[in-house]
């Protein structure tokens, strides 16, 4: 596996400020639970509120934390005053996410120019033992020169 | 455009009780508009806590609504007995999702016997004007047998 | 279905010698059968060497004529000076692509300055029958002042 | 990483044996230089007749070997009976495809009784060198008691 350097020292900072501004993780009770260069991961703590029929976690609930993980991933290597946008994502549902908390882990392929693109990994967690529910493949974009704040 | 049949004649009310049980529609406040054969649309009124951090509708909550849009619009064409299954979804982020609410649209391309493919666009509406948002295309599984309540 | 207005009135031509110039569309037999402003088609007639295991066109070659038709669909709405570069696709194989032909029918459904977003339809011929056997969406990008020759 | 098992142990002659009967593996030039329990990998060399309008092996070419080696990897987890269809794949291009040889390696992520999801990455191999060329997501089918013969 590949790794990176953040350009930016200050990338942590600037991650863990750009999602506090996510109103919508917030909805969710999504905690931001790493970040590194190239690297982030979002943790979700089951509720009722997040199910869908069959009371799994909704797939809309764990591809928002998924996109919301690949985006941060992808920021960290980016510069301070760049922001970064999701042009696409991709997402397989591979098991029911039942547990108590849903973890999305994602990690950047290719940090382009312009553009890059991420893989994500979403366990559910069930008294400490993880299965893999869910798997994502991202492409993001970054904004020069659009400062994140 | 193709037409299809329903053979449920109840799958309004099928449609209509399932998505009533998805608690993740009620926090997000989303609407199910319309249901017909191999269609399916899904409003949500924007508010702030569906936000990312430039202030659009986050793009989790765009892909939460066009999923189960797509996965409704599949399940009006099956059985009684059936449930369905999202198995996987790609989206592409077109524009900034603001306006006074997202809707998606969603219809069905491909009914199988065990999988069926969808198409969704999610459209921003900003007084009285529609701007396509988001581009989903989506595959969905058939559980026979295994009645949705 | 939005129409579009191409800017280089020499499109068609230029997408043309594009297209000319991919060795890999005479290795598999393809013909550019239509192109129009923000649409382009594809055709590639059946033969042994295209088969999988099963006696059906790989889906590997129903790609390939799906991203090119996707890719030119893109190009007639650059400028004279652009060229176009795949970014991702993903495609569902819906039936087996059995018949004389198939034709692969892309149409643009978002223009950006950077990126560009096409659904294209592909479909098996034959006898004059026409079944859907493929469904992709596809993101390209315009690379400016690299003219494509 | 997973490791898996697989439950016919003449699965490597089974994958071979299907492998060469792709006829549109012959034609690109593909060949099967790796088959492990969850895991493929096809290799193409590169010549002219395979590349686009800028001289880069064609993304249609990488798609192919990409989704046979996935489809692949999937099979080697199946049952002597079954076959194997590929539902959908995605595939990122990350950079120009450019070199000897491209080489896809897959592996099974998620290996189910019905569906099969596998990751593939390509890369351009230059002397020796290897870069990441193409990312891909795919999903498959098995087909239960149809022999792929």
């Amino acid at each position: 596996m590949q790794t990176f350097e953040a350009r930016d020292p200050l990338f942590r900072e600037r991650v863990r400020a750009s999602f506090d501004r996510q109103a919508f993780m917030r909805l969710l009770g999504a905690e931001l639970t790493e970040v590194a260069p190239g690297l982030c991961e979002i943790r979700l703590p089951s509720r009722q509120e997040l199910t869908q029929q069959h009371g799994y976690i909704h797939a809309g609930a764990v591809g928002a934390i998924a996109d919301s993980a690949g985006g941060y991933a992808a920021f960290t290597l980016m510069g301070a005053e760049d922001s970064v946008l999701s042009v696409e994502y991709k997402l397989n549902l591979l098991a029911p996410a039942l547990g108590d908390a849903v973890v999305a882990r994602a990690r950047v392929v290719k940090a382009g120019r312009t553009l890059s693109v991420t893989r994500v990994d979403v366990f559910a967690i069930r008294g400490g033992e993880e299965t893999l529910v869910a798997a994502m493949q991202q492409t993001l974009m970054r904004l020069e020169n659009r400062p994140d704040r």
